[in-house]
């Protein structure tokens, strides 16, 4: 049985390019014992995944993918065969082996092939592909940055960057839940319509259109108490002049620098967090998966009640991948990215 | 009776010169009703004065003092008349309207005038000028750093920056109070060796004989949990270069940046917040004073059994003051800069 996977073909330069990629097929092994064979039928784009194309990634971030070495990401899919207890054929999970058709999971490959064995997924007559989304990796970025990080409540003014993206939109709705007043940016004139329209934020601004010191000063005059930012850069700069007094920082990225070429410089005005006793704070979902239970039955149920929307891209195939993950950091689309590889989807 | 007060004479153009300043005296006002009077005797010299030299504060900071008017900051004095009754003449109390030989406080001045009514001081047997050091704010900037916001235990290994001052010098003997492993830096040779002979820290390096990452590779190759920043700069740089997954950073100052003449630019190692989920956190210690009597009772404890060591230098009268000022921005001295202004000290 031959098995596609997408692997880096080169470093890129700058901005993500389609040929930065190639398909390679290679025969799937036979199966260990404790193993499992998924085939995938939704893949998770992420920005993230940006940061290990580099030659070098950050201390204490995942390491480098070699050149020819296949993408990772996360992706759900069917268990097609199984050499382990713990799983029978037909059964839906979720992993990390993204970008490719079929995987090997489980066993040794578990421990030693990356940051997660797989987990069985029970849709519970959710769409399976929200748990790569509002029930899955997003949701619980989302709900740990606004439940853990920030501690949203109803005093609270929060500003969420990227408010029209996959985790964005979800910080800006369930922030919203918790009473508090949510200002949202965004990269177009479209996007920041569907802020105020579609997820009914109380203000909403287009980032590129003037200084963001400006924009946060028309939103939010009295200033803002808390940020979530997943841009970093002019971002966290701008939310630092713009804070309060005891303010809080969520930060789950800094997507303004990954796709860049170069560092993005910090911020200059950093004596913020000791002139307004500011708490800036990093995490990443992963470190919180105990959370997800709690996290699937209050967004299901947002869901489910149609107090929280979703919105997705979806693209046709692994061969659209590349095209995918260049729309996602370029921020085409509304939502989140995914690609389905089942064309029963 | 006049009154002589040190006044800001013009801006500072980078480091500060004795010409920047000036002693003007004038008359005594006659007391308005709940005013005390009081002769001042221990001014504390501190480097957060410095960012109020400059014709711009940063958002959610004191203001600048205007050319011509007196310096502020924190003091000890006897009171010598009373319109209040909350004081009797006699007692001792601390303030903030330090650089004058003569206060009025209290009444409106309390609260037009500065950041506090003045506090009453009970020496309980040690030094009155302790209570500006390690049993006032020093102290208290120490004490919140280290249980609070970093909440130190035998776990960590803490790095100190400007360990040989006032305030780090507190820090890192409280942390290794803790059980901590603590490494101190500081700008100078003779200032190592006292950090590792009277401080008894675990290692120590003078920040300027060679790239801090190399020397925090040596003083700490696991990497360091806990980082006391009162520098900024390239110390946070290296900072979170060094930390661990689950790092703290408490921010209490950024003394590199106070005396340069230009902004210091952020580092450009933010991401680190997010590739190793560090939390970053400014404060004040004027936030915590209802934390004073703990810290009072665990830092005197440490004082009086000799645990804990506090070197002083102290400058003599009103004219000292920009000397002291200039030789403790530039880390002339161990410890804390103190100007006595009663002969009898």
């Amino acid at each position: 049985m031959a098995n596609r996977q997408l692997c880096l073909a080169r470093r890129p330069e700058g901005a993500l390019r389609a040929d930065d990629f190639e398909i390679i097929e290679t025969p799937v092994r036979t199966l260990a014992d404790g193993e499992v064979l998924v085939r995938n039928t939704w893949l998770s784009i992420d920005p993230s995944l940006r940061i290990r194309l580099e030659a070098r990634t950050p201390d204490g971030y995942l390491p480098p993918l070699a050149i020819g070495e296949p993408l990772a990401g996360l992706a759900l899919g069917e268990v097609v065969e199984s050499r382990s207890p713990d799983f029978t054929v037909g059964e839906l999970v979720s992993h990390t082996q993204g970008y490719r058709d079929l995987a090997i999971l489980g066993g040794d490959a578990a421990t030693l092939g990356g940051y997660g064995a797989p987990t069985r997924i029970e849709p519970n007559g959710f769409p399976d592909r929200w748990f790569l989304g509002p029930l899955g990796s997003s949701g619980l970025t989302a709900y740990v940055g606004v439940t853990v990080i920030l501690d949203v409540d109803a005093e609270d003014t929060v500003w969420v960057s990227a408010a029209a993206g996959a985790v964005g939109s979800l910080v800006a709705q369930l922030a919203r839940q918790r009473g508090a007043t949510v200002i949202g940016s965004a990269g177009s004139p479209p996007k920041v319509e569907h802020l105020l329209s579609h997820l009914g934020l109380d203000a909403a601004f287009d980032h590129r259109a003037q200084p963001l010191a400006e924009s946060l000063a028309e939103s939010a005059p009295a200033g803002i108490t808390a940020y979530f930012d997943s841009v970093g850069g002019g971002h966290l700069t701008a939310a630092l002049d713009a804070m309060r007094t005891g303010g809080r920082i969520a930060v789950c990225g800094a997507i303004s620098g990954y796709d860049a070429g170069a560092p993005v410089p910090g911020p200059h005005n950093l004596f913020q967090l000791v002139a307004k006793s500011i708490r800036m704070e990093g995490y990443r979902a992963g470190s919180f998966n105990h959370l997800t239970p709690a996290m699937q039955e209050e967004l299901g149920d947002h869901l489910s009640a149609g107090r929280i929307r979703f919105d997705e891209r979806v693209f046709d195939g692994l061969t659209a991948a590349p095209e995918a993950m260049i729309a996602m950091l370029h921020g085409d689309h509304l939502g989140k990215t995914l690609v389905t590889l089942d064309e029963r989807n």
